[in-house]
């Protein structure tokens, strides 16, 4: 048979860096490429106590079919939460629990955009979200990132000369790939130009917890009196990526449609991954384990750091950033990205080509992004300094 | 702000079944309404046992990030399920293991349709993968469902007289609503008129392992020869429906442009759910947990018949399904069936209005469905009774 696939979905291609990681499966490689948080950075020993009560307790609420909007207690616990840390929440709020932040960005884009329209976009930006957007048919608009975030006067005349623009997509806290964290007045101008243009925000969070440095800046959802903001919040980075349990915060007439969106798409999020949240948020402290999170990253951060000045500290430039999980370096002017990462993984290393995150890939990139948290300590210090052997290879 | 929603999304409601569902949370309500597994038909001493073992030998690998196509050694074990079990599965096929059901409809539709394409479907069908084929801007064009399945004549019309169809959607066994379930005839012809006709068929199987009578018959998927059918399968109504785990099994072009659409909505399933799910199929004699489950619902059925017999005999008509777990009951000439609905819901039974299930769900319908498997067995004789003394305002 001759398939035909929709449009939507006939150009999209695989996330370049999970087609990587699958490249790299081999252990020998050394995973600068991945995001996965470090796995003495999961509850291991809360959440096998955790599931153990559940599913002594209250096994048919864990295994039987929830509701759409997510699991009550959990609903309620995320509310309260983010009201008493991050200052989010208005009467006009509501949450929805999502299987992973990911759905967060495609409900949105599901219930605002119509194939053609245009997402305004940080250049360079997540490539799971630019995909996202894609798979919906939707035109990218890249304003670019500086070190204290994207450029507003960008955004300002984006948002005056681009038509259907439905919303504004940002990673304000150490924002994937560029590490950048954008300043409190920054924030302050991005929601006034939304405001004024009658554009919704879609705040993207997933590393706001893991700060290692510098001063916490309030969220752009907080400073949200009029509506306008749909704020991702995720537990992949804080409590484990594979229970995928994630949720939204905003405006509850666009919550409401995304709801009956999920239903239509997954029915409902999984009842014992939302329990185990559940439990581990109201009974296991969860700011202590924050705290020894930032613990672990601040130094694997600064053991990359260290490891680059070392090795690279003539070829690879960058900007330190405050948290997250990543280092986006930028390459000589003579060097090729592309030839260079080839020679990575001839070494056994993989990075990320900072391509990938551009809205046209096939653009030409002098970045990579190199990830601290999956590798081990002498694995850092390892990829690193085969990084350095290549490098050498140009002088 | 005024909000403005996508072309897709703004028609679409919230399913009329869930949100009857919720306005039934009052435990006083008698719930023929639902869907629900019976709550002992979970193996919960299983899950218990097997959630264990995962937390304390490789809790790692249940936490962190897995790859969107599924855990490995669960996509091989459905692969080789399917294949002992339904003779399911060819060299151009593969296996992507997904969050619920649901998820097949929400991908397939995603990678075929472009907004104003046709879906064909059973009339009366599923709800849920209605809305989720409307929430891509489809349109539905609706085949009359028959005691012996889908009226295939009716099926090759529509294929020769409709354009720009790009699926038929059938459920074969045990059809919700309709419980009807589809000849060995009549697969036959529908999958040589999609091959015909260069129309893949959407073969959703949820409740196969629910009979409770009768002879099974083989898949569609069983006889394809030609890549055109995609198997949607599923451990809810067999494992747990809030574990949230389901498969589809078809051709690899087509399997590998619906990865993609997973990576770009969810990124992957759940792995400790998809860790569960196979240590279950693997360790736990899912056949004979099956056997235990259609004995279950063999009872329940056999008891909601011979109270609608007894209680509405003269009044509601239905033809026993063979499986699953409705009973598609429908209402004499005269009964305004929605009105019927109302006073069912103030004598505190829910059933479902027959319209739910329409393509045009204002179309009038003089069906109710009735659900055996959420009740217990003493509100299935209660809640008929309701039923009955309902009925008799109506002599």
């Amino acid at each position: 048979m001759d398939y035909k696939f929709s449009n939507k979905i006939s150009s999209l291609q695989p996330s370049a860096i999970r087609e990587i990681l699958k490249a790299t499966a081999d252990p020998s490689i050394i995973p600068l490429a991945a995001g996965n948080p470090a796995p003495d950075a999961f509850p291991v020993d809360a959440v096998r106590e955790i599931a153990k009560e559940i599913l002594n307790e209250t096994p048919i609420d864990a295994l039987q079919y929830g509701v759409s909007e997510g699991y009550e207690p959990l609903r309620k616990k995320v509310s309260d939460w983010m009201k008493e840390r991050e200052g989010i929440g208005e009467e006009f709020d509501s949450t929805l629990i999502v299987s992973g932040a990911t759905q967060v960005m495609d409900l949105v884009t599901k219930v605002l955009c119509n194939e053609g329209d245009t997402v305004i976009c940080e250049e360079p930006s997540f490539i799971g979200s630019l995909n996202c957007f894609r798979s919906y048919g939707c035109k990218l608009k890249g304003i670019p990132v500086e070190a204290d975030g994207m450029n507003v006067d960008a955004l300002e005349e984006a948002l005056s000369t681009t038509e259907n623009v439905r919303f504004i997509y940002t990673i304000p806290n150490f924002q994937n790939p560029s590490g950048a964290t954008m300043s409190l007045e920054k924030r302050k101008r991005l929601y006034e130009l939304a405001k004024k243009h009658n554009v919704i925000i879609l705040e993207d969070n997933p590393y706001g917890d893991l700060r290692v440095s510098g001063e916490k800046l309030p969220t752009i959802k907080s400073m949200d009196k009029d509506g306008i903001v749909i704020y991702a919040g995720s537990f992949s980075k804080i409590l484990s990526p594979g229970i995928r349990v994630a949720y939204a915060i905003g405006p509850s007439a666009v919550l409401a449609k995304m709801t009956v969106g999920k239903q239509a798409s997954d029915v409902h999020t999984a009842m014992l991954n939302q329990m185990i949240v559940y439990k581990w948020l109201s009974e296991h402290n969860p700011e202590k384990h924050i705290e020894k999170i930032q613990e672990i990253y601040r130094n694997k951060l600064n053991l990359m750091c260290n490891c680059i000045d070392k090795e690279l500290g003539d070829f690879l430039s960058y900007v330190k950033p405050e948290g997250g999980l990543f280092v986006w370096c930028r390459l000589p002017e003579n060097v090729n990205m592309l030839e260079f990462v080839k020679k990575c993984v001839d070494k056994k290393v993989a990075v990320v080509p900072g391509n990938a995150f551009l809205v046209n890939d096939t653009d030409e990139s002098h970045y990579i992004r190199l990830n601290f948290s999956t590798p081990s300590d002498e694995k850092i210090v390892l990829g690193v300094k085969a990084l350095g052997e290549v490098a050498k290879s140009y002088q």
